[in-house]
Protein backbone atom coordinates (compact mmCIF):
# COMPACT_ATOMS: atom_id res chain seq x y z
CA UNK A 1 0.00 0.00 0.00
CA UNK A 2 2.77 2.10 1.10
CA UNK A 3 4.44 1.69 -2.67
CA UNK A 4 1.25 2.34 -4.09
CA UNK A 5 0.70 5.82 -2.85
CA UNK A 6 4.69 6.40 -3.53
CA UNK A 7 3.91 5.84 -7.55
CA UNK A 8 0.95 7.58 -7.46
CA UNK A 9 2.86 10.79 -5.82
CA UNK A 10 5.74 10.18 -8.43
CA UNK A 11 3.14 9.83 -11.13
CA UNK A 12 1.55 12.76 -10.28
CA UNK A 13 4.67 14.74 -9.73
CA UNK A 14 5.68 13.54 -13.42
CA UNK A 15 2.55 14.60 -14.74
CA UNK A 16 2.10 18.25 -13.33
CA UNK A 17 5.83 18.95 -14.38
CA UNK A 18 4.93 18.11 -17.91
CA UNK A 19 1.64 20.05 -17.98
CA UNK A 20 2.42 22.80 -15.97
CA UNK A 21 5.68 24.48 -18.17
CA UNK A 22 8.74 22.74 -16.92
CA UNK A 23 9.87 22.18 -20.70
CA UNK A 24 9.99 26.36 -20.89
CA UNK A 25 13.10 26.52 -18.57
CA UNK A 26 16.91 26.95 -19.71
CA UNK A 27 18.10 24.67 -21.55
CA UNK A 28 14.90 22.75 -23.17
CA UNK A 29 14.44 25.95 -25.49
CA UNK A 30 16.60 27.86 -27.78
CA UNK A 31 16.03 31.75 -27.77
CA UNK A 32 15.94 33.42 -31.32
CA UNK A 33 16.08 37.18 -31.82
CA UNK A 34 15.27 38.83 -35.11
CA UNK A 35 15.08 41.78 -36.89
CA UNK A 36 13.25 43.67 -39.92
CA UNK A 37 12.17 46.62 -41.49
CA UNK A 38 8.54 48.13 -41.62
CA UNK A 39 7.85 50.40 -43.89
CA UNK A 40 6.61 53.49 -42.04
CA UNK A 41 3.16 53.79 -44.41
CA UNK A 42 1.85 50.12 -43.44
CA UNK A 43 2.84 50.02 -39.37
CA UNK A 44 -0.80 51.26 -38.70
CA UNK A 45 -1.70 47.70 -40.85
CA UNK A 46 0.72 45.50 -39.47
CA UNK A 47 -0.45 46.67 -35.77
CA UNK A 48 -3.73 46.00 -36.55
CA UNK A 49 -3.63 42.73 -38.34
CA UNK A 50 -1.42 41.43 -35.23
CA UNK A 51 -3.91 42.56 -32.54
CA UNK A 52 -6.34 39.97 -34.01
CA UNK A 53 -3.30 37.08 -36.15
CA UNK A 54 -5.65 34.10 -38.12
CA UNK A 55 -6.12 31.75 -35.39
CA UNK A 56 -5.03 28.81 -38.27
CA UNK A 57 -1.28 31.20 -37.74
CA UNK A 58 -1.37 30.83 -34.05
CA UNK A 59 -2.28 27.39 -33.95
CA UNK A 60 0.43 26.16 -36.53
CA UNK A 61 2.79 28.23 -34.39
CA UNK A 62 2.13 26.32 -31.35
CA UNK A 63 1.87 22.93 -33.56
CA UNK A 64 5.52 24.21 -35.00
CA UNK A 65 7.13 24.37 -31.21
CA UNK A 66 7.18 28.39 -30.99
CA UNK A 67 6.62 29.55 -27.61
CA UNK A 68 6.58 32.75 -25.81
CA UNK A 69 6.38 34.73 -29.16
CA UNK A 70 6.49 39.04 -29.33
CA UNK A 71 7.18 40.98 -31.83
CA UNK A 72 8.19 44.41 -31.58
CA UNK A 73 7.85 48.00 -33.03
CA UNK A 74 11.22 50.67 -32.64
CA UNK A 75 12.04 54.00 -33.94
CA UNK A 76 15.92 54.00 -34.17
CA UNK A 77 16.32 57.22 -35.81
CA UNK A 78 13.43 59.99 -36.66
CA UNK A 79 10.93 57.74 -39.57
CA UNK A 80 13.74 54.97 -39.19
CA UNK A 81 11.41 52.04 -37.82
CA UNK A 82 12.60 48.08 -37.36
CA UNK A 83 10.51 45.11 -35.74
CA UNK A 84 12.15 43.19 -33.32
CA UNK A 85 11.11 39.30 -32.66
CA UNK A 86 11.82 37.09 -29.67
CA UNK A 87 10.64 33.84 -29.31
CA UNK A 88 11.50 30.27 -28.10
CA UNK A 89 11.84 27.14 -29.96
CA UNK A 90 10.72 24.34 -27.56
CA UNK A 91 11.33 21.74 -30.42
CA UNK A 92 14.32 19.01 -31.84
CA UNK A 93 14.19 19.96 -35.18
CA UNK A 94 13.83 23.83 -35.81
CA UNK A 95 14.44 23.28 -40.02
CA UNK A 96 11.81 20.52 -40.02
CA UNK A 97 9.18 22.49 -38.15
CA UNK A 98 9.93 25.92 -40.44
CA UNK A 99 9.58 24.14 -43.43
CA UNK A 100 6.46 22.64 -41.73
CA UNK A 101 5.67 26.36 -41.39
CA UNK A 102 6.57 27.15 -44.79
CA UNK A 103 3.91 24.20 -46.23
CA UNK A 104 1.26 25.44 -44.83
CA UNK A 105 -1.57 27.40 -47.01
CA UNK A 106 -3.09 29.95 -44.59
CA UNK A 107 0.61 30.35 -43.10
CA UNK A 108 1.45 31.44 -46.77
CA UNK A 109 -1.78 33.56 -47.23
CA UNK A 110 -0.65 35.53 -43.82
CA UNK A 111 2.79 35.90 -44.60
CA UNK A 112 1.20 37.92 -48.56
CA UNK A 113 -0.38 40.11 -46.30
CA UNK A 114 2.36 40.69 -43.89
CA UNK A 115 5.59 40.86 -46.27
CA UNK A 116 4.31 43.72 -48.48
CA UNK A 117 4.53 45.85 -44.86
CA UNK A 118 8.27 45.04 -44.26
CA UNK A 119 11.39 46.03 -45.14
CA UNK A 120 14.06 42.87 -44.63
CA UNK A 121 17.54 44.20 -43.97
CA UNK A 122 19.98 44.63 -46.53
CA UNK A 123 22.65 42.99 -44.33
CA UNK A 124 20.70 39.66 -44.07
CA UNK A 125 21.49 36.01 -44.57
CA UNK A 126 20.63 34.65 -47.75
CA UNK A 127 17.70 33.10 -47.27
CA UNK A 128 16.64 35.00 -44.65
CA UNK A 129 13.63 37.12 -44.42
CA UNK A 130 13.72 38.23 -40.82
CA UNK A 131 17.64 38.33 -40.06
CA UNK A 132 18.44 36.23 -36.81
CA UNK A 133 20.56 38.42 -34.94
CA UNK A 134 23.44 37.39 -32.73
CA UNK A 135 22.92 36.57 -28.69
CA UNK A 136 25.86 38.58 -26.70
CA UNK A 137 24.05 38.01 -23.39
CA UNK A 138 21.70 35.45 -21.20
CA UNK A 139 20.54 35.30 -18.06
CA UNK A 140 17.56 33.40 -16.23
CA UNK B 1 -7.78 7.99 4.50
CA UNK B 2 -9.75 8.58 1.57
CA UNK B 3 -9.68 12.07 2.34
CA UNK B 4 -5.86 12.45 3.53
CA UNK B 5 -5.34 10.95 0.01
CA UNK B 6 -6.49 13.00 -1.79
CA UNK B 7 -5.49 15.99 0.64
CA UNK B 8 -1.56 14.83 -0.01
CA UNK B 9 -2.19 15.06 -3.53
CA UNK B 10 -3.55 18.20 -3.58
CA UNK B 11 -0.35 19.76 -1.65
CA UNK B 12 2.18 17.89 -3.84
CA UNK B 13 0.43 19.14 -6.88
CA UNK B 14 0.45 23.06 -5.59
CA UNK B 15 4.12 22.63 -4.39
CA UNK B 16 5.30 21.42 -7.40
CA UNK B 17 3.34 24.11 -9.73
CA UNK B 18 4.79 26.67 -7.63
CA UNK B 19 8.73 25.13 -7.81
CA UNK B 20 8.41 23.98 -11.86
CA UNK B 21 7.82 26.88 -13.20
CA UNK B 22 3.93 28.26 -13.25
CA UNK B 23 5.35 31.40 -12.37
CA UNK B 24 6.51 31.92 -15.85
CA UNK B 25 3.39 32.07 -17.62
CA UNK B 26 1.73 35.00 -19.55
CA UNK B 27 -0.20 37.07 -16.88
CA UNK B 28 2.39 37.11 -14.05
CA UNK B 29 5.27 38.81 -15.71
CA UNK B 30 5.83 41.63 -17.86
CA UNK B 31 7.23 41.70 -20.74
CA UNK B 32 10.35 44.28 -22.10
CA UNK B 33 11.47 44.94 -25.81
CA UNK B 34 14.19 47.47 -25.73
CA UNK B 35 16.59 49.04 -28.40
CA UNK B 36 19.97 50.58 -28.04
CA UNK B 37 22.77 51.69 -30.74
CA UNK B 38 26.13 50.18 -30.25
CA UNK B 39 29.72 51.83 -31.27
CA UNK B 40 30.98 49.87 -33.93
CA UNK B 41 34.75 49.91 -32.59
CA UNK B 42 33.29 48.60 -28.86
CA UNK B 43 31.45 45.50 -30.54
CA UNK B 44 33.85 43.08 -29.33
CA UNK B 45 34.30 44.80 -25.90
CA UNK B 46 30.67 44.49 -25.57
CA UNK B 47 30.77 41.09 -26.57
CA UNK B 48 33.39 40.61 -24.08
CA UNK B 49 32.44 41.61 -21.06
CA UNK B 50 28.74 40.43 -21.59
CA UNK B 51 30.31 36.90 -21.78
CA UNK B 52 31.51 37.24 -18.02
CA UNK B 53 28.93 39.87 -16.37
CA UNK B 54 29.89 40.09 -12.63
CA UNK B 55 28.17 38.11 -10.36
CA UNK B 56 27.30 40.73 -8.49
CA UNK B 57 25.24 42.57 -11.43
CA UNK B 58 23.48 39.46 -12.11
CA UNK B 59 22.61 38.90 -8.57
CA UNK B 60 20.91 42.26 -8.45
CA UNK B 61 19.26 41.40 -12.04
CA UNK B 62 17.50 38.50 -10.63
CA UNK B 63 16.94 40.32 -6.92
CA UNK B 64 15.54 42.93 -9.06
CA UNK B 65 13.18 40.79 -10.51
CA UNK B 66 14.54 40.19 -14.15
CA UNK B 67 14.30 37.26 -15.36
CA UNK B 68 14.88 35.38 -18.77
CA UNK B 69 17.03 38.35 -20.36
CA UNK B 70 18.79 38.26 -23.43
CA UNK B 71 20.84 40.92 -25.74
CA UNK B 72 21.12 40.18 -29.47
CA UNK B 73 23.19 42.34 -31.86
CA UNK B 74 21.77 42.93 -35.17
CA UNK B 75 23.19 45.06 -38.40
CA UNK B 76 20.25 46.45 -39.72
CA UNK B 77 22.37 48.31 -42.77
CA UNK B 78 26.36 48.23 -43.53
CA UNK B 79 27.84 49.57 -40.37
CA UNK B 80 25.10 50.53 -38.44
CA UNK B 81 24.55 48.15 -35.42
CA UNK B 82 21.73 48.06 -32.82
CA UNK B 83 21.30 45.86 -29.30
CA UNK B 84 17.94 44.48 -28.80
CA UNK B 85 17.31 43.22 -25.59
CA UNK B 86 14.40 41.21 -24.08
CA UNK B 87 13.42 40.73 -20.76
CA UNK B 88 10.49 39.46 -18.45
CA UNK B 89 9.39 41.45 -15.02
CA UNK B 90 8.16 39.18 -12.20
CA UNK B 91 7.88 41.82 -9.26
CA UNK B 92 5.05 44.13 -8.70
CA UNK B 93 6.42 47.62 -8.46
CA UNK B 94 9.14 47.69 -11.90
CA UNK B 95 9.94 51.48 -10.75
CA UNK B 96 11.03 50.88 -7.56
CA UNK B 97 13.38 47.70 -8.37
CA UNK B 98 14.88 49.78 -11.35
CA UNK B 99 15.88 52.37 -8.54
CA UNK B 100 17.13 49.71 -6.63
CA UNK B 101 19.29 48.56 -9.33
CA UNK B 102 20.37 52.52 -9.91
CA UNK B 103 21.50 52.90 -6.30
CA UNK B 104 23.43 49.74 -6.44
CA UNK B 105 27.10 50.75 -6.72
CA UNK B 106 28.47 47.43 -8.25
CA UNK B 107 25.58 47.94 -11.30
CA UNK B 108 26.93 51.65 -11.11
CA UNK B 109 30.29 50.52 -12.01
CA UNK B 110 28.84 47.88 -14.73
CA UNK B 111 27.44 50.97 -16.06
CA UNK B 112 30.08 53.02 -16.45
CA UNK B 113 31.81 50.21 -18.36
CA UNK B 114 28.61 49.84 -20.30
CA UNK B 115 28.14 52.90 -21.00
CA UNK B 116 30.54 54.43 -23.43
CA UNK B 117 30.34 51.41 -25.89
CA UNK B 118 26.46 52.71 -26.37
CA UNK B 119 24.75 55.05 -28.18
CA UNK B 120 21.17 55.77 -27.59
CA UNK B 121 18.70 55.91 -30.14
CA UNK B 122 17.94 59.86 -30.63
CA UNK B 123 13.95 58.60 -30.70
CA UNK B 124 14.10 57.49 -27.13
CA UNK B 125 11.96 58.66 -24.61
CA UNK B 126 13.33 61.14 -21.53
CA UNK B 127 14.64 59.60 -18.73
CA UNK B 128 15.85 56.45 -21.18
CA UNK B 129 18.76 54.85 -22.13
CA UNK B 130 18.16 51.64 -23.70
CA UNK B 131 14.72 52.83 -25.29
CA UNK B 132 11.34 50.43 -24.66
CA UNK B 133 9.84 49.68 -27.42
CA UNK B 134 6.04 48.99 -28.25
CA UNK B 135 4.71 45.58 -28.41
CA UNK B 136 3.25 44.64 -30.99
CA UNK B 137 2.31 41.21 -30.60
CA UNK B 138 2.28 38.26 -28.50
CA UNK B 139 1.78 34.64 -28.10
CA UNK B 140 2.64 31.77 -26.03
Amino acid sequence: MQYAKMFLTIAVLVMVCITCGCARTEGNVQRYGCVIGVRQDRIEDYKKIHAEVWPGVLALLRECNIRNYSIYLGEVAPDQYYLFSYFEYAGDDFEKDMEKMKADPTTQKWWELCDPMQSPVPTRREGEWWHVMEEVFYTD
